[in-house]
């Protein structure tokens, strides 16, 4: 795949034990709006307060990310490192260090192996090509079992743009900020503020709709670069195409959740909670979230068991107004609970179970509102995963 | 252990497959002071809804309580046979059903089994002797792998009084209610009202503080009944010995929730975390209830890992504003973080992972509040146990 003035790298630095890919570059040939969502946690690592700062400017033309070390609590030596980082890949790339942004994912705590980082770095800049996305989408890995990537084409007048994105996910996974680390890239020009409008509005229906886990990581960046290479006339807030780009947006980021919920650590399952029926949207949201966050209802599901009374106890304390007795859950498309009441369909429910994906349906009967998450289910191996990440 | 006036059985009605005990009953021989505190989940059980309307007399005599069967989402039928518990309850012992209070525990949305019941109370009557309250404690266990009593003598003036209580836990425990089922009784004299302070005060403390999984429980019921057969002068809230009987209640609640955290389903360790260095108490609370609640840090309690970054992460998503380069962190006395960096002691944290309980400290640095919560790690066995919970 190749998205025009867009390369990319990804290396191994020996970062990782494994001797895998931990080192991912990306770059555009001309400046490019950008755009960026980062974690709402208030432990920031080194590199996103880095981000957070120089993004206020809506340009840049690389990326640098590692994986393997979350340069997270590392204090003053951490911020050192990731201007490090930073300036390392602007010298080579013979750019202003204003136009790099950094991320980085893996453990937290310990200081970045810095040798290793500056021998990587120019070979990072030597390899950059314009196919080798996927290099990159394995470069930022770290429990994920697959490289995620997705793209999509879509026409700007008469001609044919492109968004692809990479992500990585696994672990510690959150809605309500930017929940893990992704990379946006497309050739379509887009105003910085129209750029940070869209992608704001398809995290909100996408990534800020995800949980694995319900930890929020210290780390989680998405950054999106729109170089403008398609020669469009530039699409503003107000521009007829913008709802389209936003949409074209939206399925780049919902695709990417959805590879993330189902490679979660250890997961089985792609489960879609939907709360309709909601009086409003932000109660839908809060009912669905408690859902999805329910590790018993999470196990239940990884043990093909359609224990609904764990749903309704935690729609009961989402905090959320409810009538238990106007309730109705349905799995895919059979009916679990109705009123309230369950309708003795657990024999049925076992065969959906042997799905990959399922959706849970709940329909609260209170007003119009809906919403939807993403999640996955809660097994022995997230245990063994997380019980011995460091070792 | 006797408690004057209270008689205790717990026998076996068939509910549980395992033919375990699964009926208590908890009798007074003289009208007992009484006061509750009941989940805040919007779903609530039969029997819940049933008890929170009885239990503004302030008045009881006895508790009849089945495991096995929660009798929740239910509908009509289950506040039905919710009532027809505590009618047979009442005609077998010859009292107002006003005076019987009733709770149930274990699978959601099966109706429960009445003929078994029936059958069941009459003998659980006739079985009601002094000292059988560890019959009690057995007969309300779930997945509980050991019955849990506590109790603790006071001076009250030159006589001596006892709290003696019972609770279950294991799964579905979450702070900010009444957590679990508990069912305490005293022979002091004390107004209904002042009982209800004691009890909420020592609540907060403990079983408030204590989460297993972070999902809320739909039948969460503690009862307390004191039927001041040890005729001392009533104690109201104004009493001088007010807070002494408040104390002596709160290790016994305190107690318990210990137990039910170290029984936690699949656990291996009982984990305290410790907040200090607050603005507010409130803030305290929501941070040692973040790190508490953190299936990351609980996995990594469970692999005998010290990977504090984990720890940080969950303060810094807490909702609390923290100063990242102020938090200092401990491992019972081993300063794990200092400053908000790590102090490389990850192998001496090793040792003490081999304890059965440990303490986790950590100080925010901004003020002088504090608070406390119990937990316990998470393990495969967990998942185990409620992916097959109903099978």
């Amino acid at each position: 795949m190749i998205i025009p003035g867009f390369k990319f790298s990804g290396i191994s630095a020996g970062i990782k034990k494994s001797k895998r890919r931990d080192i991912a570059l990306i770059f555009s040939e001309t400046e490019a709006a950008t755009a960026g969502l980062f974690t709402t946690n208030k432990v920031k690592a080194a590199p996103v307060n880095l981000d957070i700062v120089r993004i206020t400017s809506g340009k840049g033309v690389a990326i640098i990310i590692n994986s393997g070390n979350a340069n997270a609590c590392t204090g003053e030596r951490g911020r050192k490192n990731a201007i490090e980082m930073v300036e390392t890949t602007a010298g080579e790339l013979g750019i202003s260090p204003e136009l790099v942004y950094v991320a980085s994912t893996g453990i937290i705590g310990q200081p970045l192996p810095m040798q290793k980082l500056r021998k990587a770095i120019p070979n990072a800049v030597k390899k950059l090509s314009y196919g080798s996305i996927k290099d990159a989408a394995a470069a930022i890995m770290t429990t994920d079992t697959f490289p995620k990537i997705f793209s999509k084409q879509i026409n700007i007048g008469a001609k044919t743009g492109t968004i692809a994105g990479i992500a990585k996910g696994a672990g510690m996974i959150y809605p309500d900020m930017a929940t893990m680390l992704s990379f946006i890239v497309t050739d379509i020009s887009i105003e910085p503020q129209a750029l940070k409008l869209a992608l704001r509005e398809a995290a909100r229906r996408s990534f800020n709709s995800l949980t694995v886990d319900g930890d929020m990581s210290t780390n989680d960046t998405v950054i999106m670069m729109a170089n403008g290479m398609l020669k469009n006339s530039v699409i503003t807030k107000y521009s007829p195409l913008f709802n389209k780009v936003k949409h074209a947006l939206t399925e780049v980021t919902y695709n990417l959740s959805k590879m993330i919920a189902m490679d979660g650590e250890g997961a089985t399952k792609l489960i879609e909670v939907i709360v309709k029926g909601a009086k409003t949207e932000a109660n839908a949201e809060k009912v669905a979230k408690a859902v999805a966050n329910s590790i018993l209802v999470k196990t239940a599901i990884y043990g093909k068991d359609a224990n609904w009374g764990r749903i309704m106890a935690a729609i009961g304390y989402s905090g959320v107004d409810i009538h238990e007795d106007k309730i109705n859950i349905y799995l895919n498309n059979l009916k679990l609970v109705n009123k309230g009441i369950g309708t003795n369909k657990d024999m049925a429910a076992k065969n959906i179970f042997s799905e990959r994906e399922i959706t849970i349906t709940i329909d609260l009967g209170l007003g119009s509102k809906e919403a939807k998450v993403l999640t996955c289910d809660l097994t022995e191996e997230y245990i063994k995963i997380n019980a011995s990440y460091r070792t």
